[in-house]
């Protein structure tokens, strides 16, 4: 039996955690799979309880496991906390240590969802299918040295470093490569080339990479003018693959184009397993406890855990296929802004419904 | 007499040239007041005729020149150069020396224009009036080390440095809160402070600075939520404030809710004079000599050099109205999808007549 370490964390991921515990029930009892949820602290929650957002146990638990499932993880309570003593640092911390280097963001809008889109109907009448794939561990998230240091005068400097090595570069360009072998064929690599070093040699090694794919149609895009593409028309993307913090910002500008975070799953591979699922969403310390969170992006990282770390691919389109059908119905949690507004719990009762 | 380093660079900035000389002459007619253009190579001319960006006598020309006024640079005949042969580096170069240190990018949707607009007219049928400041001298853009190394295995690691002073982030930030001052006394500051030194540094100055000025409302955004709510509620946001590379991120990401970085222009300020001025879009190598440029982003930019390197606020007000006024009659050029479409000469023409 699959071993999952599952980290609600913090805010509505306590309200998730229900959801998440009943789905595995419900696969269990219809298709006889079973993995075991082994429930562990981390972020505010582990602060309050160990002084640590991470600790070392649990760290340790995660990498014995054979997937971690994150829900969510900070909240006001530990904003002014000490950087190594805030709920980010333990999420930060867990992607590097289980060196899950490529995050894949699925940015998919249900034509049921198309009113919630900020965009003019025009452009995404169609709905929207992009994936963009995000280096995760390294970059100015982890590069050394940095700090901030105090001048002989009394002024400060920061230093950040930007990082990349070739190595980890082409690893994770081949999978958006394969990725986009298996879609569209149409693959976009998002830098800045005519100002960083580290954006030519990640430009170098994805367009010697391209020689073994002739059959993508590789594109480079800059990140500001990427920013500004994802806007105007947002379909003529199918994979992009991009750094740390340009992913960071991209797949969150992506996600406003869906117009709500509370559908948005993603899941975080490397070379090894365990591999990391977390929703894309935050913790929403302001709607927690009000069963009114959506569980849209738990249940869809739960259907990519199926795929990708379970090899049951049949259920995960169960799942997602289950979602689309309560959703032809009208019904969604407030954020969808639908006919009829149902609660967290209430909505994932009517997806098991439908499975 | 005001002196002008007058450099159209490339493309586009070819046809745009004509429009800036019309306009000096008219306004040296209606107004009585004269400004000298003293043309110089910049980008790709420069490369081409002095295997040289920006060079060293351009540059000198420029320092002792009471503005400095640049169209746009690059082209795909430039672009394999080697990075210091190509446009973007005397671009940049000259930012720098200039020392130019505050980028100030309008970000305004006519009301004549809203269709132009991505958004879905709900939300942006008052317009949009928001002001991007992007610090523009420091940051990933200039910090050292930086470069591609070659490690004893034969991979490669790319180094960049991302670095900020107190004393730039000060004196940058208090533009910001006096532009807030005199607009709706609300300031966004741009940051990633849950991850990088840099903006914890930049975050502990801004929020010291805020001290001197209690009536402004100052709120801190991280820049992957900044590029979300952008596009989810960007009418939140009065006057923005953000390094270099988030600015220039979020600035494109702003052009393209306007629906046409043809409208959109720029200054970039610094203690002591010349300042410089551009519009924001680039040199549109598959449009240029067709005379179907958008002249607007240009007169803007004339606009914002009257007002703050000539003190000709009222000259500035005159013009910025006229390109109102032009668009009221439903004329524009193609980029704009208006009833008429007219090309680059006829419609500074029509904004001429409009004076
Ligand atoms: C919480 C934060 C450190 C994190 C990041 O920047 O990676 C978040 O924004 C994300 O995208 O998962
Ligand atoms: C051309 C490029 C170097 C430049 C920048 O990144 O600053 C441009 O994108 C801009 O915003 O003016």
């Amino acid at each position: 039996m699959y071993k999952v370490a599952f980290l609600p964390g913090d805010g509505i991921g306590q309200d998730l955690k229900e959801v998440v515990k009943v789905f595995r029930d419900k696969i269990e009892e219809k298709y006889g799979f079973s993995f075991e949820l082994n429930e562990l602290p981390i972020g505010g929650n582990a602060i309050d309880s160990f002084g640590d957002p991470l600790p070392p146990d649990v760290l340790k638990e995660c990498k014995n496991s054979d997937a971690v499932f994150l829900i969510a993880v900070g909240g006001p309570k530990w904003d002014n906390n000490p950087p190594n003593l805030r709920p980010e640092a333990g999420l930060l911390k867990l992607r590097k240590s289980l060196n899950v280097f490529c995050n894949i963001r699925p940015i998919k809008l249900s034509k049921h969802l198309t009113h919630l889109s900020c965009l003019k109907c025009e452009t995404v009448n169609k709905g929207l299918d992009i994936v963009i794939l995000r280096e995760l561990t390294e970059g100015l998230y982890f590069g050394e040295p940095r700090g901030i240091y105090t001048q002989p005068d009394g002024s400060k400097v920061a230093i950040n470093t930007m990082s990349y090595s070739s190595t980890t570069i082409e690893k994770f360009a081949k999978i958006g490569f394969e990725l986009a072998m298996s879609r569209k064929k149409n693959l976009t690599s998002v830098d800045k080339a005519n100002v960083l070093e580290n954006s030519r040699l990640w430009r170098e090694v994805v367009e010697n990479l391209s020689k073994s794919y002739p059959e993508i149609k590789l594109n480079h895009l800059y990140v500001d003018n990427a920013a500004l593409q994802m806007i105007y028309d947002p379909n003529q993307f199918d994979v992009i693959i991009t750094e740390n913090l340009f992913g960071d910002i991209l797949s969150d500008e992506a996600a406003a184009l869906v117009g709500s975070l509370g559908l948005l799953p993603s899941a975080s591979i490397g070379d090894n397993k365990p591999f990391l699922y977390e929703p894309v969403h935050g913790s929403a310390p302001s709607i927690a406890g009000k069963n009114i969170a959506n569980p849209i992006a738990t249940i869809f990282s739960i259907a990519l855990m199926l795929r990708l770390s379970f090899e049951r691919n049949d259920i995960a389109l169960d799942l997602e296929n289950a979602v689309e059908k309560v959703l032809e119905t009208k019904v969604g949690t407030a954020d969808l802004k639908m006919k009829n507004t149902i609660g967290t719990r209430e909505f994932a009762n009517e997806v098991l419904k439908n499975l």
